[in-house]
C-alpha cells in the first residue's frame, strides 16, 4: 500500500460534520494504474451533500474524503501505462471506472454504465471492493482509461472544476446543438453555470443568463453573456416567454421548473444539471410548445477529452477561489451559503 | 340563428350523466364562416373525461356537447370565405379559433397560442362570448381558417380521428425526426396508439409497439409495427433498455413514467401524449442517457394540412367502430372500459 494525506469526514456527536487532516492508503499499482500527485481539486456541490449528509447517518456511511474534480501530474505508472509518464499533467473527473461492457461504455458514455459507473469518491472499486477516497489528498491512484491529458496553456487550478462542473453542463450543450443560430439560457451563476455562459458563448450561441438578483447582471456580461433575464421581473419572465432553444438550469435544489419552461421555444429543452432527486412539471408547460425536459450528469471519457481540447482552444477554465486545503471547512461552509464566485478550488501542497 | 341536433350531456340526480338528443342553435355565418354537415365524428377519451367529470360538479358546467374530429360537407359559406364552396368535404379538429397575433400563432401552431386557443366544445367563441358545443351533432358552424379539405380518397368516417387523435401523435413524431434510421416505439394501441404506428411506419420508422397485453402482438403486426415488447415481461423490457430515439407514450391514465424512460435511446425523446396533469419523474431516469421527457396535443394549421396530405398519400385513416350517434352512450361505456378497436366514430346521419 502507499499512503498520502487527505481530508477525511469524522463523525461527530451532534455538532456538524467537518472534514480533518487524516493519512489515507493508496493501492499499489496495478498495470494500468497512474499514480496522481494531486495539486488542485475544486469544491462540488456534492461534496457538501456528501459531508453533511453524514451529520443525519451519524458517520456510518464509511470513509469519506471527497473530491472528485482534480488536477495534477503523474508520479507512476503501472507497467501496461501506454499513454501517460511519468511528468504529464493530468486531469480527474468523478467517474475512475465502468463495465466497459455495456452499449453505454461502448458509446464512450461511462457515466451512463448500466452496470453503474465507479465514482470517484464513496464508490466501490471493482477489483478489491474497496470504497473509494476522493481528491482532497495529496495522491490518488486511478486507471489510466480515466485520467485525461491536462492540454498546455491550461492553468491546472482553473482546469479542475472543468473535469465536474464542466463536462456536466458540456455534455448537454453540445447534445442539444448549442451553436450559433441558437437561443440558450443558463439559470444561475454557481460552478456549473458560469461555465455554462462560457461555453455557450465560445460555442459561438445568442447566450442569456437567467438570475434572481438584478446585481448579477454586471458579473453575467462579464462572463460574455449577451443579455440577462431577471427572473423576479414579471415583465422580463414575460418578454422572455418562448425564447430559448435551450435552457440550462444549474440551480443547485429543488424548485418550480414551470417559469423556467415557459421561457423555452417551441421544440426547445430545458436541460435540469445538478440536483438529483424527482421533478414533478406539469403536462400543459411541456406541451404548450412541444418542449422538452431533460437531464444531465458527469460526462463520457469521449466528450470530457473533446471538452478539454475545445478549452483549451478557447482559453476557457473555470473562474476560482483559490485556498490552501487545510481551509476545506471554510470553503463548505462558504459553499453552503452560496458564498463564492464561481467556485472553490484547493491548494493541496499544503498536505506536504 | 341556424338550429341542428346534436348529443347534450343533461345534469343527472346521482347517475351517471348521459347525452340525450337535444335541439341546438348554431350562430348565423360570419363573413369568414363555413357551414358544416356533420357527417362523421370521432369518440375522443376528452369527451369521456368532459361527460363523466359532469358527475361531481352537477352539471353546473355549461352546456356541453362533446365532439372535436369531425368530417363533412360545407352546406353554406360566408361572403368573404375563399377557400371553400358549398359541397366541399371538409375536416374540422379541436380547435376553431386562436388570438391569430402571438408568436405561437404565427408559426401555424395555434394549439399554443398564448391567448389560448378557442376549442371545438367548452371553448369561449371570441366574437359573442357564447360557449362552443362541439360535433356530436348535425352541423358545426366554423372559421374557414380551422376547416381543412379532406383529401379525395380518404374515407370520411375513417378520417375523422385524424382531426385530434392523428395530429396528436403527428406532430411529436414530425417534430422529432421520424423516419428512416430511428427507431421508434408506440406504447398502447388505442386511438392516438395505432395511429401512431401507422404513421411511425410509413414514414419510414423502425417500429415497436410496447404493449401489457401479449395478445396485442398480432394487432401490432397488422398495423404494420417491425416489433413488439411486452412490458409486463421483465426480459423483453430488459432487452429493450435504451432502445429508442423516440417513445410516444399514449396510455390515457397517469402511470409511472420510469419503465418507459428506461427503455429511451441516448439523447433519445419520450413523449406524452394524450393525457394532461401533473407528472413526476426521477431526475436520474432522464439522467442517466441524457434522456428527454416531451408532451403534445392537438396539432397547429400547418402540421395538420400535411397530416391530411400524407394520409391521402399513404391511404392512412383510422381502424374504427362506426356506430350510428343515437348509440353515443353505449360507444362511451365501452371505451370507458377500453372495448374499442381502436376508435368509435358516430354517423350522425341519424339526427336527420
Amino acid at each position: 500500500m502507499r499512503t498520502t494525506a487527505g481530508w477525511q469526514a469524522k463523525s461527530t456527536d451532534g455538532t456538524a460534520t467537518v472534514l480533518r487532516r487524516a493519512s489515507l492508503e493508496r493501492r499499489d499499482l496495478r498495470p494500468d494504474d497512474l499514480a496522481v500527485r494531486v495539486d488542485y481539486c475544486g469544491v462540488c456541490h456534492t461534496d457538501l451533500h456528501a459531508v453533511r449528509g453524514r451529520d443525519t447517518d451519524g458517520g456510518q456511511g464509511g470513509p469519506l474524503v471527497p473530491g472528485h474534480e482534480f488536477t495534477g501530474v503523474v508520479t507512476a505508472t503501472g507497467p501496461g501505462v501506454t499513454a501517460f509518464r511519468t511528468g504529464d499533467p493530468v486531469a480527474v473527473g468523478n467517474i475512475v471506472d465502468s463495465c466497459g461492457a455495456c452499449a453505454m461504455c461502448r458509446a464512450g458514455q461511462e457515466n451512463f454504465c448500466h452496470d453503474f459507473p465507479t465514482l470517484t469518491y464513496g464508490g466501490t472499486d471493482r477489483v478489491d471492493g474497496s470504497t473509494t477516497l476522493g481528491g482532497y489528498s495529496r495522491e490518488y491512484v486511478v486507471r489510466e482509461r480515466f485520467a485525461y491529458a491536462l492540454p498546455a496553456g491550461l492553468d491546472p487550478a482553473g482546469a479542475a472544476p472543468l473535469l465536474c462542473a464542466g463536462i456536466t453542463v458540456w455534455e448537454p450543450l453540445r447534445a442539444l446543438g448549442a451553436g450559433p443560430g441558437t437561443r440558450v439560457a443558463v439559470a444561475g451563476l454557481g460552478g456549473l453555470g458560469h461555465l455554462a455562459v462560457k461555453f455557450a458563448v465560445a460555442l459561438g450561441a445568442d447566450t442569456t443568463v437567467i438570475t434572481r438578483s438584478p446585481d448579477k447582471a454586471g458579473d453575467a456580461r462579464a462572463l460574455g453573456a449577451h443579455g440577462v433575464v431577471v427572473s423576479t421581473d414579471p415583465e422580463q419572465t414575460a418578454a422572455a416567454r418562448d425564447r430559448f432553444d435551450i435552457l440550462v438550469d444549474t440551480v443547485p435544489a429543488p424548485h418550480d421548473l414551470g417559469p423556467y419552461l415557459r421561457m423555452v421555444a417551441l421544440d426547445g429543452t430545458l436541460s435540469s444539471v445538478g440536483h438529483l432527486g424527482p421533478v414533478t412539471v406539469e403536462t400543459f408547460d411541456l406541451l404548450a410548445g412541444r418542449k422538452k425536459l431533460s437531464s444531465a450528469g458527469s460526462g463520457g471519457s469521449g466528450s470530457t477529452a473533446a471538452m478539454l481540447a475545445f478549452c483549451a482552444a478557447h482559453g476557457i477554465t473555470a473562474d476560482i477561489e483559490l485556498l490552501p486545503s487545510a481551509r476545506v471547512n471554510e470553503a463548505l461552509d462558504r459553499l453552503s451559503r452560496g458564498d463564492v464566485r464561481h467556485r472553490f478550488v484547493l491548494d493541496l501542497s499544503d498536505l506536504d
